[in-house]
């Protein structure tokens, strides 16, 4: 049941294919990341995922963490294969090698990423924070602060998180009311947060927190808010670790899933922080982990479908179920075609999801190293338009396809043991943290394509009209998959012009159509994206290429997605264009 | 948070206004069951389940189930919450009064059943199992059966059980291998059965056991299998409970949800068992019981989601979180438009499938008491023709509903003391027992539509294009419902059409469709029974009569349905239409 093999060859060829890895691999700095040197990575990366950090993930959902004399304990295994994991220099994988990390791609930490999130969703949570606070301090924070944290943080001797929430400000972090008082030549954190993801634990000698408060006199609302670096036992001056902080974990919640990551309630008191950043301008500080932080947990989304998807596909092949048609004799139930459709649907959604989450990542590292100034730009741009669609439509498609992958199991899928339940169970946390779908949603529609008027949007729509002209030229045999594609998009078009014409007329349209638009844009892209590689995938074949089972699979999977999810662009174009009249229309009571 | 109050109103407005109860109140025997009586029994049952049987909810969630001495162990307070419930009469509301129930209209049995399924789903189980139970014997047992068990199980004071499964043979009943061995006027069975609901407790003192089995030289398959009657303990001559009957339960399951209902691994040994009906016809006895049990998984669906619903209104109307277009300062989270999109798209689909879940339920009401043949055949091949649609739609949409239930929550939703994450994990069992979501495709495509040439579908249809011309001389006030209904139902005439069409030539294309098809038809027939709703509602509004907010948000969530939840329609109709090639097209290891 623990067993996850990471799909490496599909990695790669998104890496390769649609991520476009060679243009990345002419930026300064990345001559090394060859097609070669990645198959190494994904392959060393997929056997300790699959044979140490798989086998955990069970052990970690059962025992679950608690709290003991004001510190978290977390499954003992859990920090042997952490030990392991960043002995391997793994944890500062795509982190630069000037601050000690190993200096390749974001695009490749990503696929490796997605295979610790796998292998054991929960665990992954805490270097995939701890990368997070590391990025922002080496972005934002002071050069002491650096040299006295990030080393160790991209090592990952010590770890790090987010702490925005507290009881009164969740998605509204307007609310925030920690204090911070200048104390020196630093400052005095108090106040308590809520739902800090690996807040507290027992796997390294200090946790290194992010904490968003206020210093007294600051404007209100969030322009008021402050960063700032507060660590779990104080620092000394020769970077060793010193006394308490008076950071103190108060509990941890009791959750649906993601049992194994300990969320808690973090109390801080007159603790020694470090500003990050300029004073007041935390948010935006803060905003850059949560960018990077937002594809994460996208990704998780694909990663748990992919593990989901994987013990159902299994479990198919299997179990011995009743007759289908042109076979004699029982079956396993993978003949049965509503089984089939189920497992295709999971296979064709997963791989677009993985496809849109690396190539967005592609973006990014083109974004960040580009030498060009209006490329990098450009670049950005992209980014920014698809980081609230991969983080809030694959989440959203990993409840639906994780429900699937417990369905197929029958019976056997409601009960524990079997795992496909611990799945769907982990998975449902990924719509809510790093904010909402509807968080993502109001960021699509507002800061990505109301402020530009839709131009960005436009760049991705022309990019889509360029694929489906090498579609045209490929013949007939991906004509299916083009014509779902023009479909799709154009259900984007005429709703992005809906909005553009409408929004100004109500102010409630904006948030009324946002997630219909948000799961359109997502449903429309990875439709692009599958038909990008039943493009390449064709080529291969052209070409006699190995792997011809790999690159036919490749093209149905393609198919599937234009026959059976494409349809779905249209009504959510339908939800788009009726706007927000019926929605907003019932007073309180009503409901 | 286990405050739950029961929609009486729209209870009584679907059985009245829908389900046409001055229709089955002229059929002979239930002439008494008027308005005024259905209201009245409405608020009792309202009262029971809010304030007895809801408070029990959690408790049973979080203390489970266990066995101690070969005996299940119950939550205390299930048991004293049941006396209540039998002592009230409520076991058989529905049962005729020749055997000891009320003799009341199915149809009003449903909203009931609605109430304690909402209550409580997993202490709803026990009753629901009984009554089919008590069902399958008052209609296929021997005379000396009945005499010996009905009286009792109708009155509750004994509970019934379906034991089916074994654990090579689930959704595939052929392949039962559980034996009965003649012995004088009985026989004697000996068999494993599992995913046994209710299959041993504590709060009666004897358990009705309805046992699928083969007696030795039966044919193979599922016409060489017999139902018996086994009980618990064995019954003596003057209806006492005599010595135990060596059936045993050997554990229970652990489970994702409906923590509160014993899921048993059952064991019979040489029991006295009793035949029901004819040897070799037990699957068609269990019928009897499974189309009703099927109705009542299905609105399981309704109850678990109006549940998560309330929940969620709840406490979108409490949290106050961020700013809203048209409202200065903070505002509850209700103001947010996709907070709101959210409550809508939960209320308009609980609305339309109680509707559908009641309408049926009345039609069975008709298929068993009008005087007429034909009639009650007419009203029977509707019912033949929408049960598979009320388990499958209601129940995947159920996944839906609790899901977007939790996620209104935010990071609340997923820390299990709020209680929406319980509702999200009791339903997703409901898709799977009772015949998974596949099986009933299957049904509905094989033996419902294809069975009859599609016959049993155009009369529903030519009954959707009536209710469109009613919209139509209603005038404009409804015009967006009436084309949501319009474009709905061609949807389904094309697909259905397309299957009548194609699948002979290709054995798969049933299965691969069956899926999509039935969900289409459960989103057309949902938003058909919307419009009537919005037709009667613009009645009683145009009338003056009281209740308007009612009437008023009626007719808002039917456009609503229309117009968000309808378009997938078309989705549904274009995986149909695109048949099996694809679905069927890779190797099992392309998988």
């Amino acid at each position: 049941m623990s067993e996850y093999q990471a799909p490496a060859k599909d990695m790669l060829f998104v890496i390769r294919d649609l991520a476009e890895l060679s243009e990345i691999n002419k930026l300064p700095g990345f001559e090394d990341a060859t097609a070669d040197l990645v198959e190494a990575v994904l392959e060393e990366a997929a056997q300790l995922a699959g044979e140490v950090i798989a086998p955990t993930n069970v052990l970690g959902d059962v025992q679950g963490t608690r709290v003991e004399n004001g510190q978290v304990i977390v499954p003992r295994e859990f920090t042997a294969v952490y030990r392991q994991f960043i002995e391997g220099g793994w944890g500062g994988i795509a982190q630069s090698a000037e601050i000690g990390g190993q200096g390749l791609p974001y695009l490749l930490g990503l696929a490796v990423e997605e295979m610790w999130q796998s292998a054991n969703l929960s665990w992954s949570l805490c270097p995939l924070l701890s990368q997070g606070a590391a990025r922002a301090i080496e972005t934002h924070g002071t050069d002491a602060l650096k040299s006295l944290v990030l080393e160790k943080m991209v090592a990952g001797e010590w770890t790090g998180t987010m702490n925005l929430t507290e009881p009164q400000a969740g998605s509204d972090l307007a609310a925030v009311r920690s204090q911070a008082v200048p104390d020196g030549d630093g400052y005095r954190v108090t106040g308590q947060k809520i739902f800090i993801t690996w807040g507290d634990h027992d796997m390294t000698e200090n946790v290194i927190h992010l904490v968003l408060a206020r210093v007294s006199g600051a404007p209100e609302g969030v322009r008021g808010l402050s960063l700032f670096a507060v660590p779990k036992n104080q620092i000394n001056g020769d970077g060793s670790v010193g006394e308490h902080n008076n950071v103190t974990v108060v509990s941890v919640e009791h959750k649906l899933g993601i049992h194994g990551s300990p969320t808690c309630v973090m109390a801080f008191e007159d603790a020694r922080g470090y500003l990050i950043g300029e004073l007041n301008k935390g948010l935006a500080c803060m905003f850059t982990m949560m960018n990077h932080a937002r594809l994460g947990v996208g990704l998780e989304g694909v990663a748990i479908s992919e593990r989901a998807y994987q013990l159902a596909r299994d479990y198919a092949k299997e179990r011995v179920q009743g007759r289908a048609p042109g076979h004699s004799g029982r079956v396993s139930i993978i003949h049965h075609p509503d089984v089939r459709r189920m497992l295709m649907s999971m296979k064709c959604q997963i791989e677009a999801m993985r496809s849109v989450a690396y190539v967005v990542g592609g973006h990014l590292d083109r974004a960040h190293h580009d030498p060009d100034d209006k490329r990098r730009a450009g670049q950005m741009a992209r980014v920014d338009l698809l980081t609230p669609v991969v983080k809030g439509w694959c989440t959203e498609t990993a409840q639906l396809l994780t429900s699937v992958g417990l369905q197929v199991h029958g019976g056997m899928g409601y009960v524990e043991e079997t795992g496909a339940a611990q799945y769907f169970r982990d998975a449902r946390i990924t719509t809510i943290y790093e904010g909402t779908t509807s968080i993502q949603a109001l960021d699509l529609v507002g800061r990505k394509i109301l402020r530009d008027g839709g131009q960005a949007c436009n760049e991705l729509v022309s990019d889509i009209r360029e694929t489906d002209k090498e579609l045209a030229q490929s013949g007939d045999a991906l004509s299916g998959i083009r014509s779902g594609l023009k479909e799709g998009c154009d259900a984007l078009v005429t709703s992005v012009e809906w909005l553009l014409a409408n929004h100004e007329a109500d102010a409630n349209i904006p948030g009324a159509v946002s997630f219909n638009l948000l799961m359109l844009m997502g449903t429309v892209v990875g439709g692009w994206q599958m038909a990008r590689a039943a493009l390449k995938a064709s080529e291969y074949l052209a070409s006699g290429a190995p792997d011809k089972d790999f690159y036919e699979a490749k093209i149905i999977s393609a198919c599937f997605y234009a026959e059976q999810i494409m349809p779905l662009a249209g009504a959510y174009q339908r939800a788009v264009e009726s706007g927000s009249a019926t929605t907003m229309s019932l007073s309180e009571d009503q409901f």
